[in-house]
This record gives C-alpha cells, sequence and structure tokens, in this order.
C-alpha cells in the first residue's frame, strides 16, 4: 500500500531540523510531500516563492521528496493530493500541546488523515525558524543550523548589497 | 448562601466550548454573569457589541446566565456586580500556566473573589476562538464547534455579501 | 440551591495546603464533606483512623466542613452522600494532568458529579504530604506546613516513646 | 517499500485506548506486530500468557496485525522481526516527556528503528491500564473502556468465582 | 577565581521578581552586570533610556551588581564583558520550555558562558513585565510588584499630567 | 568570595549525565562537593559504598571536586559542610517541577542555601540511573551513558561471576 505523506510548514526559513524530519519521514513512506503554506504569519521574512526555492534546493539530494506551495485549508490541500499522511516534528512540550490541537482540530475536519509525530536529532531541539532569524539579525552565525541556501539568503537579507 | 459567578473573555466569538463551561457553571451557582472585555487584542474579529450579542443569543436557553460588556479591571467589575466566584476553563497544561498566574494577580487584587476551573468536554479541547477564526478564514466548517448564530456570523465575515 | 463539595484524598496526613483549599470551598459551598479514602498507597503512615481524627481536629473551626472516611468507588461514595461538586486542588502542572484524566474518568462513572479546581496559596504550592513525611522522618522542622495535631503526630511516629 | 511496525507495551490488560492506536498503525504501515513485554512492572494483574491472550483476541479483526510476547530489549526484538518502525500512542505531556526519552535512548541504540508517536481518539485520553485497574478492582463499570475479553476476565479477576 | 555574571532582559519595566533574581545572583558572584536589551519587542512601554534609568536606580543599594544598555547579539555582549554565567530567572514550565532553547543556542554560540537558572520567591511567580503593564493599564494596583521609582513611571505612563 | 558548592544525589549508579553537570558546577565555584545520599529508594542497585567509590573515581581528575556520603536531611549537612550553593541539573519539564517543588522547601528550611540549575548538554537529556540500569539488565550497551568504572560494576552486577 503506497503511503503519501505531506510536512506542512511556513519553512521561513527551512531549517537543519526541518531537513531532519524531512529525511525521515522520506524513510517511512513512498513519497513526502512539503507543503510550503502561504501565510507566513506576520513575521515572515522570505516570500511565498522564496521560501518553496529555498526548500525545494535543499531538499534536492532525496529522492522521494517533492515541494509545493499551497494556499487554503491543509486538509483540502492534503486530499487534493491524496496524502495519506499528515507529518510533524515535535521538540518540546509546549510543541506538543500546539501540535496536539492542531490534529484534533484536522482529524475532525478529515478523519481520513492521519498525523504522525517524529522526532528530530536532540541537537536540533532548540533550532526554530523564528530563532535562527533573531540570531541572523543580530550578526550570529548559524551556519550549523540551516543548509547552504538559506545561510546565503540570511546573509543577503541581513546585509543587502549596497548598489 | 446565594453565589455570584463571573465569567470572564473576549468571546470573540463564543464558542461550544465557552457554551459548555457556561452550561457546567450555571448548574453549580445561583446566578453566572458571561463578561464580554472590552479589549480583545490585536486579533479581533468582531466588535465588543457584536461579540455580546452572539453571546447573549448563545445562552438565551439558560435560565440564569446573563450577559454583559465592560471595560477595566476584571476585579473591579467582579466587584461591582458582587461576583464571589470566577470561573475559568482549563483545557491543556498550557492554559494551566497563564490561568494560574492570572488567577494569583486577582486574588492578590482582591482577595475575596475565588477562581475555580472547570473542565469542558473532552471533544472541546481543541476548539478555541483562534482556532475557529482562522479555520473558517480559510474556508473550513466549523459548525461543530460554534452555536448557529456565530455560524451565520462567520459566514457574513468571511464571505462578505456583494452589494 | 444548596450545594453539597467532597474533597477526596488520602490525607496521609492533612497538610496546611489541603486545609487552604478547604476554606476556600467551605466559603462556596453550602456544606463541605472531607472525605478520607481508605486506601492510601502504599506508603500509608498513619492508619485510616488516625488519619480521619487528625483531619477532624484540623478543620473543627469551620462551621460547615465535616470528616468521614470512605471506601470504594469515589463516584459511588459522592452519590450516597448526594454530592454536587468534587474539589480537587491544584499545584502544578504534574498535578493538572493526573487531575485531569481522574475528573474525566469521574465524568465517565457519573456524569452529575462535577469537578472543580482550586487553587491554593502560592506558598503552598510545594507541600505534599510526601514532602512532609520525608522531612519529618530525617528530623526536619515542618511546623509551617502542618496543622498542630499533626505535627504531634509526627513527633511521635519519627520519635517513638521509650517505654 | 513495505513495512513493518511494532507496537510494544505490557498491556496489562489491552485498552480501548492501545486498539485506537492499533487500529490507525495497521491503516498506515503493510504489518503491525503488537509486542507484549513479559516484564510489566510489580503491580501486573495478569500473567503474560493471559495478557498476550488477552490482546490476540482484541485484534482479531484486524488483518495485518499479529500479537507475540516477548523479553530482554526491545530494539532487539524489534531487529530480530526487521522491524522499521516503533509505534507509541501519546496522549498527555507527561506521556510525551517519558515517551521522548525512551525514544533517544531506542535511537541511541539502533538508529535503523524510527519512533512515531500516534494520537488516539480523545476520548482515550484519560484511559490507561491502570486506571482501568482501579475502577474494577473497587466494582467500578469498565466496559466502555476494554474490549470483551477484558470485560471478562476484569469480573473474574475482581470477584473470584466461588469454589 | 572571580565571577562575572550577566543578567539580561529588556526590563520594561524592572520588576521585584527581577530584582530579587537580581539579589540572589549578587550573593553567588562577584560583580552583576544587568544588561539591558535595546530591543525589548513591539510592546515596549518604555524607552531604553529609561528602562536602563530605573533599573539602575532599583538597584542603587546593591554594591557588586551595576546596569548597563546593550545591543546586538548577548553572547557578543557577554564576551566583550568578560562574563562567565548568564543568569536566568525561571517561574514557570512554559519559562522553562523557551529558557532551555535558548540556553542551548547560546551555548552553542559560545560554549564558555554558562547558563544558570536561578528561582524567585514564590509569591514573585505570578509577576511578570507583561502582565504588570495590564494591569497598570487597566487602573490597578501594582505598588506590590514593581519599585518605588516604577511605580512612579507607571503612573505618569497611564495618566500623562495635562498640560 | 570563595563559594562552595554541593551537588546531592543518589548516584545509583553516576552517569555522564551527572559528570557533566558536575564540570560546569566546577568552573563556576571554588569547590564542589558530590554528596552520595544513603537512601537511594527502594530500587538500589549498588549500596551506599559503591556507589561513593564508583562518583569518586569517576571525579578523579577534576580539582576541585571532592565526594562524600551524607545521610539526613539535605540543608543540614549543607550547614555542616559550609556550602552557599545547591546544584541541580535540569533535563525536562518533568525534572522542573519536582526540582522546583524541593528548591522551595529547602529555601524555606534553610533561606541561606540558595539552588542554582545547571543545563546538561542535550545529548545527555535522556540518560537517568534508572534507564542505564533497566537497559543494562536487559543486556543493552550502555557504555556511551556512564564512565569506565560503572560499565564494569553494571557488567558484573547484571552478569555475576560463576563461582
Amino acid at each position: 500500500m503506497a503511503k503519501i505523506a505531506i510536512y506542512p510548514g511556513s519553512f521561513d526559513p527551512i531549517t537543519n531540523g526541518h531537513l531532519d524530519v524531512i529525511e525521515r519521514a522520506a524513510k517511512l513512506f513512498d513519497s513526502v510531500l512539503v507543503g510550503v503554506a502561504m501565510n507566513a504569519g506576520k513575521e515572515a521574512m522570505f516570500s511565498l516563492a522564496e521560501r518553496t526555492a529555498m526548500a525545494t534546493e535543499a531538499v534536492a539530494g532525496i529522492e522521494n521528496v517533492t515541494v509545493e506551495s499551497f494556499e487554503g485549508l491543509l486538509v483540502s490541500y492534503a486530499r487534493q493530493v491524496n496524502a495519506d499522511v499528515l507529518v510533524r516534528g515535535l521538540r518540546a512540550v509546549s510543541d506538543f500541546e500546539f501540535e496536539f490541537q492542531m490534529a484534533l482540530m484536522n482529524r475532525r475536519l478529515d478523519a481520513h488523515l492521519e498525523t504522525i509525530f517524529l522526532m528530530p536529532k536532540e541537537q536540533y531541539t532548540f533550532i526554530s525558524s523564528r530563532v535562527v532569524k533573531e540570531v541572523a539579525a543580530l550578526g550570529g552565525e548559524v551556519n550549523d543550523f540551516v543548509p547552504p541556501v538559506v545561510q546565503q539568503a540570511l546573509k543577503t537579507q541581513v546585509n543587502p548589497p549596497v548598489s
């Protein structure tokens, strides 16, 4: 039974923590679709096109993974791409509660779509897109936490080239 | 000893989870006053008048419950209406901590007012006004989570009638 | 509408934290029944008769509170004494989760009995019967944490009189 | 890529919460092996043979699920049966932390075995083998929480037939 | 070995809870530097100069404590002032998780700087700058929660003098 | 101001997580006293003498650290050795709450003794003496989690030499 998994998020920007979860999902399911949500909230640093492009480049080496952007309700998108599984990464108790509430809501909206939680490597437990952006904005080094394409983009964003 | 309970909140909008807590409080105390706070934060979808009207219609069937809007400090309002009890619903650990801090602060501001926590039905643990608004804004079905008056208002809000 | 509240526990022994919750409940409801459960687990220090006697003496000054021991299912006992409300004290997140599961189970076993949670004074958040017993067993001073009758009993228990 | 999932536990006894997790896993993976651990801790009510027999009968209707008992290290057993995935149910924050630590330990012991977490139906969040046993021991009705074979076994256990 | 501790924050405004942590740190380390971060987020009520001035006045009585403002990455500032220890106050589980992630990130950015967590008095567990500002804005009395210099500033802020 | 820190525990047995905390404390304070508590609870695997000997050998390379066993109340022992600081490691939310209650109790018993919390390396977050013992008892490899002296002792304990 071929299984399609969807891994949704803002990916503003994609981090090594996200990539770790994607690699784990890619070993468990036949294909993994990374869904970049249009709405990244108010503090979005990168446009939907930039976020999708960076995620696409970051997962280029993993055969059964593709990246797409989507808008609207997650369960509608999942149904449209025939996803069986919704993948989420869990790092901390506070994640857990919010993720749980979202998973229960999504189950109510579509009982067919099963949410599973994966655990990233423990060295990624403290990495989030928000913290990465804050550190980069203050001039900190984030090369250990994000893939090369994002390292480059953050540098350009934080120190825009003088024309 | 006749007891007056107050159940404060933004109610932006009132959900079935709120109603479940109100019904439980109405069985325990002589009268329950649903206090709609003027300030619903930045992401308010409905005006104070709309929020109060929807809550009023939603509790219409429960005899000893009334709805009022208020502004200013909650403990001042509670004193003004002679409330003995402050009712709060608890769904999750993250609620718990915030609610605890608020309850300790309110106790310090007025030692007479006792905060009690009630537990909504487990099927309401994942419903919050915020999630309901997000799902509705993305075109999702929220009829299971809010009373009819709110279902109608959300539809109008999300798809404003074309003139 | 006269309301009967039940506050169940092992009370092995009763602490100032328990008494704080009892006093709060006594202000909210017409009568409060402190139910001393027969089974206090394996590490019981005091017999059911001792625990009941200490609790009875400790609440002697509060008019609408009585103490009884009970055995068997809590909801059966609550039904037998016509209790409307089950009172529990909440101190910490770990309490919260266990208490929540018990409250959901009790609601399933008897939908009529409503569980409410009260918050003891913050200086009692770190007091539990278990910690009090451990400190007393190691010769520590626990007079700030338990009523006089328990102070006396702990001294006798820890340093039994030489005959 | 055919995937074998293992769902380990004491199953002392198996509950409807366990069955809900098993059914969800059975939809996601090609085969699910319910592994009944020999060591159920000190408070075991049923023998390994009884626990295995009850679990076997409870899952009889699900085609791709089998039940086996095992002893020794979980990762050794998983390797022996060629399991790819370790399935765990998550109900509450306290579960979450313990499960996380076990999953990190298991990952260290065998990096190939991926732990995934599934979420049972919210009405099962308060059911655990321990609570079920306590309620049954006190004469409470547990028919909503366990499959028929366990209902019968609990009745016999609690009220042994008089010879 | 003389030890320099840094206690960073927004201090918008400084509260008695902050002062309690500062006093504890001042007993443990040779000198304590209170670092007022330029960026206090969007809801800043006081300017960097005001926040620094109020903190300076509030700690005037403690010999080995000084106050400075800083901008940029915390670990860079810590290195510049030769700090050995980063002090943080812990009040609640939600604090704990966020603080833990920040501490792990800071450790990765500078392994030399050790984060330690101190526990304020339990009566300060419910005080935060945010709650103090909210209560003051609604006309509540906050004299028990902030030092005199802040009480004065909050009054002026909330009820600006009419010219 | 020379500072003496005490790091109490059962150390049944000492793990690499404990050693990580000890090394951090040794950098912050003039001397660190590892206090091995007589009472290691019911599931003690090693005697007080064995636990003390293993801890002593494990910290042999750190100059300002010594190991002692103690019995009775921790605060009494701390006073006797003139400790200023009580060091505790924090790994998880569940630790946090229990540690907080103990710290508040210890503060009440002796206000002079300040509890500080340190954070071990993230790869040690899942290591505890209990889990190490369980894995070793089931034949698992624990060499990454405990120092050599403990590896040896666990092997002897689990597979006692045949005489």
